[in-house]
């Protein structure tokens, strides 16, 4: 046989082939069958329940679905991409099994309200999945910071170093920012949480549903209020791309700062080694490639956003088929946070902060210069005078490349008569310590924010 | 003096001018003159309650903040692009007014706190005047709805007539999209609403400080809980990003129906004088050009939403001059959909609905065959049996060209014995009604919609 | 078995597994097998000329390397996973066939060059086979333009009528657009087309490698310059994302006509049941599943594109993991690009004109508003006169419900003495046939355009 | 005057006042005067020469223009912002100037061709601009490297140190990547280099028009071949916009190492004070904050491409009005790109290279592993085993804190019997040295490619 027309084959898909395939979505959402199979069965529940099927037929429906499911999920369900998605795979089984009581599912359902209910009850689970990795990381990150409760590290500005602040301190701006992605997810939740069943391919259906009782079936607060916007709307997947894009942004953040503190040059912390590549001859090269590809990943999750917000740009009520790629772009983005923040979670446990580089760090350079300046301001002078005034000292101690602490006091009084000699108590932790306000670094706000940070996280507030 | 070199001047920046030009930021900053203001009374206050500077450095400082205040709304405030930012520019006056005190402003705060302050509470207006906006369109669309409650018109999929429903309805499926946006708008302002001041730089301040009095003075639910992530936090800019994107893609979706609908081919609606551009030798083109900028701007706001997010990717704790880059992205996409909003209110307000060319693009076709088929299962058959029965009759009234009102009952029991007399029950009216279920667009269902909308609409939720 | 269990492990990877999954790439990246071998060919047999193999180890190593090619293309070759990627699993496989001789394939190599001249082959390749399709998409329309040269249609601006056009002449405006996409899929090729092989790591190879060598037999036309950049360079990724954007937005306006001009209230042209799908009770439906879906892809397109902007924004040099992202966001835009032109070959083959609507709608209205101004100018009135008067006549034609051709001629010259009988030799062919330069709607220049428009296309312009 | 209702005045716009704002475009495209007063002038001397307008009407029309240029230029023009753009602000100063004379500027010619001419003229002046800047950094870049050539750096991946690189082998790394931005604004330049005037509102004009004089007249290269294509591509844009994001991509990396290499810890570089800020009190803090600028800036050139991007997605032909959008996203763009360029110019013009830390951060750590590794090679190991003594040794010296050339002789050979004495011979400059192949960091190599970059530059390719 001829190698280069199989190697075409192999990659290129024949023009009728490729055509084809644009219609079929079985390989992505044949992750709803679950989702699918349980909308069913609380639909054909409620026909009988109204009188519009018989308890007999929805018995058969429901055994079968039941059947279905454990096929699925066992391995043995005869998959048929020719049929395209995963519903029609389902509803050709279901006929093969119980024959032509099947149809009578269609009642009172169309395709448009029925994908639109598995997709809702699938982002809202998904949400939950999120949240909860977003809590296990939480939980690493105070956990880390608990444990180097001690640690001091330079605070930077502009990557510059600015002021002294604990590790523990640091962790605790994230553990802020995954709240708010917690939030975040949560109002997503409400925002796909409002069952769809009912509004028919766009009008509403010519039958005596309850649309209520469905909704408690499957555990939804309300149902949709108009049928048109129902099977048209797609803003709890926008909501969701949303929210992941954020939380993807402050993982790439966090990735950033592991990057930089594993280099030779910050050498602050370890990542271990699950985590790092390595180079056989380079034992030392610990390449952080995890928190690489995380912070690569962040402009996919971007892409999701911005490719489906501009999917359903100008797209005219009700149903348009464009709508269809709904599906792909949530799912990476779900994937792709799934797997970062299971990433982060495995890092941060693992993470060990080099103390004694950190500390010879912080308490290195001219950390210390704003406590100067407002040490003088507490002795009377203004901003202006101050600032000035510890610049020059500033000047001085570069120049003769040493440090605050070791300057003379007569050095000190040389620059002014002010300074005495309880100018020597200004340290690092005189320093952490003096910033005793709500949400600053002093080590007995740090201790009360971690304390209340655990209390937030074990309130199962996102439950 | 040389044309070309002038051109130049007039066209193209100086090389070390197109350099300053980037830290420059009063052009679009001044707008935070109000918050800016009021931030520092707020505290000043607090620094004067505390007893950090005295009562009469408080009053001489809010005296001149009055002052500028004035005279920035007057127009005589003497603006210094060279002093970069609105921050400064108000610093310098009024240091010329009151001295040496206006130093004492910078005590126990810094710019990277400060400027935090000012952008949350012009975000937290910013939702509130959309949220109002949103209203606005949402009353005009149900004035629109109410005063067209009989207007029949075709309902779509894929563009092609699907089912007939009322127009009301169709409105009331944007009522519930500017609903859910409205929501939106209102957790962005939650996100926003957390009291940054007493951060410092980034590290907190070593000043016996009172953050909650702040809060309480500026109508802040509660205060930032870690410095580090306050100074660095623009999730709240995002957050409006996001939720205007979602917004202008709502708007895209009507902008794109009134440009369909007032072509010559559809002609469903008349848009008024106001939004449309004429052309003096066509008077019958009437070109929907705000609707059409409307769907364009769409683009720019999608842009500011992945730009703003592509700037804070992978930046390390605390601030970043990147950041500066949260107010252009912001102020755009406000002006933006404020304009847009404006503009739509205006659109829907104005428009009058074709009734006669509607009713008869309604009544045309085979917008029935639904309801002949769900007539035929009523009489027992299979949902099978009955669409391969009314696919026939379709076919033979589109050979024909006739409707199916004009079919003999005689025709129609050639296709199938079932049919009777009643088949000629069902029209357009009997189709919407029986889609009586919550949500649907039978006429009752569409009353009781309007009824509710406008109690939501009238009930402060979002005071 | 727990079900509930296996539904998670169905549906929701393991933390451990789901982090595992961030580096493996085998699922997309074995696409590359292909270049992958051919590029260690090229460089074993350079590195025998050179003598730094011998050519024992040479031949060892290609036949071992076109049996893993045969195994590959046969289906028989042992993939393995968990060697994370094509590399890899191509190395041990050489391993299992020719030993230790295997290792020398490393030399003078590292995965850094390899992986970039790979994706530079297969970008290259993508290249030619999108132009390929893009002029089979040319071909298409040209030949739908012929078969339909006397069909009059309107031309539209703002979606309103303007101006009557051929059908032919709107078909070659999108000739010229995949003209255009087929020159930036020319760029991205030459910017592709430059071989990194012998950069290393990053800073070169301590071997005395024939670059130059290499790159002729693998095709290229050049060697890159610096070793640094030829290990972080992926602008040719992007150049393709960039050029797919372009073509997928040509697209989009494509497929938004189709859609129009599908409805039943433009009711222009047929597309073939291939690329429709209908209702069964609903004949007349045909909804435009591949143009819509088309029109959606555009979405994904575009978010690959800002994706892997954002992913290679502010990285530092060499290589970073980040940059593996690469591939899914190439592959996906390339298929997806694939698909849709495939699409729309099958599309426009299969388009019929409805001549008759056509031409109704073409000659009704008030199209030839303009010719009239336009005669009236040839009298010798000024543009403003004119356009007055045409305005008029509109208004008074308008109100009657008539056509200009229904006017009399004192009807006429109740508007304007100047008037005479010529003027009823306007009609919508003189209209179109006015237009008689180069690019212009005259029957005769689109003549022109189409012959001039087949020449170039078999020109092999891009071979 | 309530001072509430002021501030309403001075925020926020009224209702209509906002919805007007939405068409008027003169604030930003005013910028095109001397485009549209060129073109308009190279039109009506070719509607002269074709006999459609008399000589003395071509004088008079281009005598107006001529003095409204100067007023312009001037700046004694009355700008009418009620008028809104600046087509119709010239027309009507013209007016005011030679009266009903004016009106034949409009003969054949349409609102529709002439805005496209002028954006073509623009974006094909602006790719002029952008190539300068670039080449203005390239020479930059070369200065530095050549005033650099002993410096060795050590090269990284994965921000982990590699090998040892010179500078300027960096320096030429953005070297490249810049020539491919001039290469991609050129072939942008040849995107815009079509003359559209002729294609009238859609369908060409009814005049006999010589367009290929007027192409000729204003530079072009050559005409657009379709009439409804030339009034809606905005192709020519959307490259500049994507030329233009890549760049800015190339900008944020070497933003991104200016940033890391300032830090206390790299501290590789003093970017000079023009380009920092720093802190009254801590003079060691050299904010980079133009480097933070241009990173941050990539945001909004990527926004500015994927937004105009959705803004023409799905647009029917033929004009639209959404395509006004093209104008403010383009000037964004390009007036980022010009600051940012202008702004990198004078950053490494002025970057000092802090010779002595860069060497001791060079030939510290294991960065001569891979040397070593080869030496074993060279003594006929294989990789394998030579990797994996390397390790071992590499193991030891972390172990005891030292570095390669700390070992002495017995403590290699007690690692492999094959070393020998030239192991000593190993050094960062042997090991740049080796890396002898075109494109390699080797002294000569890069001798080379500084020679050849100078050349290239000086070579006017661009021009």
């Amino acid at each position: 046989m001829d190698s280069s027309k199989q190697r075409d084959n192999f990659r290129m898909k024949e023009l009728s082939e490729a055509v084809g395939d644009m219609t079929v979505s079985l390989h992505f959402d044949r992750r709803l069958y679950k989702e699918d199979i349980r909308g069913s069965k609380a639909h054909v529940a409620m026909l009988a329940r109204q009188g519009i099927i018989t308890d007999d037929d929805n018995q058969k429906i429901r055994g079968g679905l039941t059947e279905i499911e454990v096929e699925i999920e066992e391995g043995s369900f005869p998959w048929r991409p020719e049929l395209e998605d995963i519903h029609m795979n389902i509803e050709r089984r279901l006929y093969e099994k119980i024959g032509e009581t099947s149809g009578k599912l269609h009642t009172a359902r169309s395709r448009n309200d029925q994908v639109s209910l598995d997709m809702r009850m699938f982002v809202k689970e998904s949400c939950v999945q999120i949240q909860s990795l977003l809590i296990g990381l939480q939980r690493s990150l105070l956990d880390l910071a608990e444990s180097n409760q001690q640690v001091v590290i330079p605070g930077y500005t502009h990557l510059q170093k600015a002021q002294p602040v604990l590790f523990a301190h640091h962790m605790l701006a994230y553990f802020e920012m995954f709240d708010r992605d917690c939030v975040r997810f949560g109002q997503t939740k409400d925002s796909a949480d409002v069952m769809p069943l009912g509004s028919g391919a766009l009008a509403g259906l010519p039958y005596d549903i309850d649309r209520e009782y469905v909704a408690k079936e499957l555990g939804f607060s309300r149902i949709t209020a108009n049928s048109m916007d129902a099977v048209s709307d797609r803003d709890f997947i926008i909501d969701f791309l949303s929210a992941a894009a954020t939380c993807s942004m402050h993982l790439s953040r966090l990735a950033e700062e592991f990057i930089l503190w594993s280099t030779e040059e910050f050498s602050m912390v370890n990542i271990s080694d699950e985590y790092t590549t390595g180079s056989s001859i380079m034992p030392q090269k610990r390449n952080p490639d995890f928190a690489e590809i995380a912070r690569g990943k962040t402009g996919r999750v971007f892409g999701n956003l911005i490719g489906f917000l501009t999917t359903m740009k100008g797209l005219p009520l009700t149903y348009n088929r464009d709508m269809q790629e709904d599906k792909e772009s949530f799912f990476d983005s779900y994937d792709t946070l799934y797997s970062t923040l299971s990433a982060f979670i495995g890092m941060v446990d693992g993470l060990s902060v080099k103390d004694d580089e950190v500390r010879t760090s912080a308490e290195g350079g001219l950390l210390l210069a704003t406590d100067i300046a407002d040490y003088l301001v507490g002795k009377g002078l203004t901003f202006r005078e101050s600032h000035y005034i510890v610049g020059q000292i500033s000047n001085y101690v570069l120049s003769k490349d040493i440090s605050f602490r070791d300057l003379t006091l007569e050095e000190y009084t040389d620059f002014s008569e002010i300074f005495e000699k309880d100018v020597y108590e200004i340290s690092v932790h005189t320093s952490l310590n003096s910033r005793d306000v709500p949400g600053g670094t002093a080590a007995n706000r740090v201790q009360d924010a971690l304390r209340e940070s655990r209390l937030r996280l074990e309130s199962g507030r996102f439950e």
